[in-house]
């Protein structure tokens, strides 16, 4: 629940000129109106106890600083939303291009629908649909946010940690671990499999395509991939994409550009490790003999591609449904934690 | 808005049976009250002018009959929740598998961003989602909805028309054609404007796939095509799918084994002909040599299919833009109206 009260108090005060750019809170219309908090709170509340000439006052406060009028509304309640967001910070296109938010949402719906509530899909892909989706989940129209995607630095997070909405990310928040929970797959230990399982195979120089470094699968699989090979990493086999099929492609010619002895590719998504099939084809390079291709995801691309391919399995179902039940913790007021949950190599024709 | 004052009315009175399965309105408050609405509605909007009896009365009415908190209060607030909702009335799978939503939900979410407005987007597609989501949407937390693929007889329709929520539908609801508003393509134009390009390409056998036929789409663009032939017009040329891929494929081995002499397919989606012509080729016929493949949406797919499709181009930005605006004026206050725009013949390879 999203309540004025439990904002005020959490909330750090803020000099004027911040006040200006984020949403007003009570301690805003308590400091307009020269009155208290608890005076605010008791005049939203129905307004006992409230001298006429401090109703005056807060109800001028309120207009003066844009209080908004939902959010008045919501403290009025005592119920809630009885919705969770999921929260995309993408834009929109990557909701139908990435194929692992199709199971993550249908896990989220089923665990909500299970305890009658609403799962709300909303897309903050750029800075207006930021602002308008913080508006709207801060005037408590939704109980809490699933955060998907959320890119290091992103304002979203900030703004919204910042009107006390519960919040629970998928995979690590990166710079706001410690202050939002999470539920992740071991990133880096999924990483490390793949990469013993290509040397079992008897791959020796064994290449990878990183997801965005400021993503928590970017950077933690890249980890896991370096500290597994140890003395033998090489910075020449290491390229960047950002999981869609297209930049896998791009980093691929760019790697047999780079390293043409290459014989094996780590890809941090199934969606790159498809773009990198279809340029290792093109070069001429049988999969597995000269080049062993693996992913990361398993999310139904994978074992459709030809040939079907080996990765990581992340428990998508379990994520999801971790999520729903870690969020509804800390919207009963839990403190955050993180919760990591193990990938599962699945071996196929590619490696 | 949803506004209890004006849900209540508009909405018709109902039985006591009625009362117990639907959402308890400010009307059923009043009844159990002894009280008129305007009092009720006085007190839902702080007080004044209520006496302390009824006072007393109507919050224990409010507690007998479950009327939500959250329309309390929402009641209270003066504002809108300046967010409308994508409610898609189908099981979620769709949303990633039917390519014409992407474009309607980018073109709804520009409209709305532009105006500093949410789109949250629901998925309806079990009826314990349906129950979920009509709460929800009846407790004010979205202004409106942009009711998605709702097919005939569809509950959740005619729970929010109870519930006097703003709606516009995507194409024609029918059996509902004079209570709700909506934004279509012309469905029956466009099928005869297909059915006449392919008789100009010299075909006489030509065949149809329809979508369901409890949707707009559907039933329109069958009855397009049969008008369109008039006298030529065979059943035997007529299978039916439900606009995905696989009932395309299905429908198409129908038709081939009814009608072998068949030699052109016009398909009510893209997705569909999609499957047609993966049948077709496996049957050994050529396209268009042999059978001439139209399709309807030009979504995406169209082009990017071998050969490239032949189709009606659904102005999808111009539908959701104005099922956007449609709707906010209805918000405001509009009566309702019905929209229709012209598909567009684009001739690729396929015919």
């Amino acid at each position: 629940m999203v309540c004025p009260v439990n904002t005020s108090s959490t909330a750090t005060a803020a000099p004027a000129g911040e006040a200006a750019r984020r949403r007003p809170t009570i301690r805003d219309v308590a400091a307009e109106a020269g009155v208290s908090r608890g005076t605010v709170s008791r005049y939203l509340n129905g307004g006992k106890w409230v001298s006429p000439e401090a109703r005056d006052a807060v109800e001028r406060a309120i207009k003066q600083t844009g209080y908004r009028a939902n959010q008045h509304a919501r403290s009025l309640a005592t119920g809630r939303a009885n919705a969770i967001a999921f929260l995309l910070a993408e834009p929109q296109d990557r909701l139908f291009a990435d194929p692992t938010y199709a199971p993550l949402l249908r896990g989220a719906a089923e665990a909500l629908a299970a305890r009658e509530m609403t799962l709300t899909l909303l897309v903050a892909g750029t800075p207006k649909e930021r602002e308008n989706v913080v508006a709207y989940v801060e005037a408590g129209h939704v109980d809490g946010a699933m955060l998907i995607s959320s890119h290091e630095n992103e304002p979203l997070l900030d703004e919204l940690l910042a009107g006390g909405v519960p919040m629970v990310s998928c995979g690590l928040p990166l710079g706001r671990t410690d202050r939002v929970a999470s539920v992740s797959v071991d990133e880096a230990g999924g990483a490390r499999e793949m990469v013993s399982h290509l040397r079992e195979r008897g791959r020796r120089r064994i290449a990878t395509i990183t997801g965005p470094l400021d993503l928590p699968g970017g950077r933690y699989r890249l980890e896991g991939y370096r500290a597994e090979l140890g003395a033998d990493y090489d910075p020449a086999l290491v390229a960047h994409g950002d999981y869609g099929t297209e930049s896998g492609a791009a980093a691929m010619a760019e790697l047999l550009e780079r390293a043409p002895d290459l014989d094996a590719i780590f890809a941090a998504s199934d969606a790159m490790a498809a773009g990198a099939i279809t340029v290792l084809r093109r070069a001429g390079r049988r999969i597995p003999e000269d080049v062993a291709v693996g992913g990361f995801d398993d999310s139904g691309l994978a074992v459709n591609l030809d040939p079907p391919l080996t990765t990581m399995r992340q428990p998508f179902d379990r994520i999801s449904a971790e999520m729903v039940s870690l969020l509804l913790e800390i919207v009963a007021g839990s403190a955050t934690k993180s919760v990591t949950m193990p990938a599962t190599l699945v071996v196929r024709e590619s490696t």
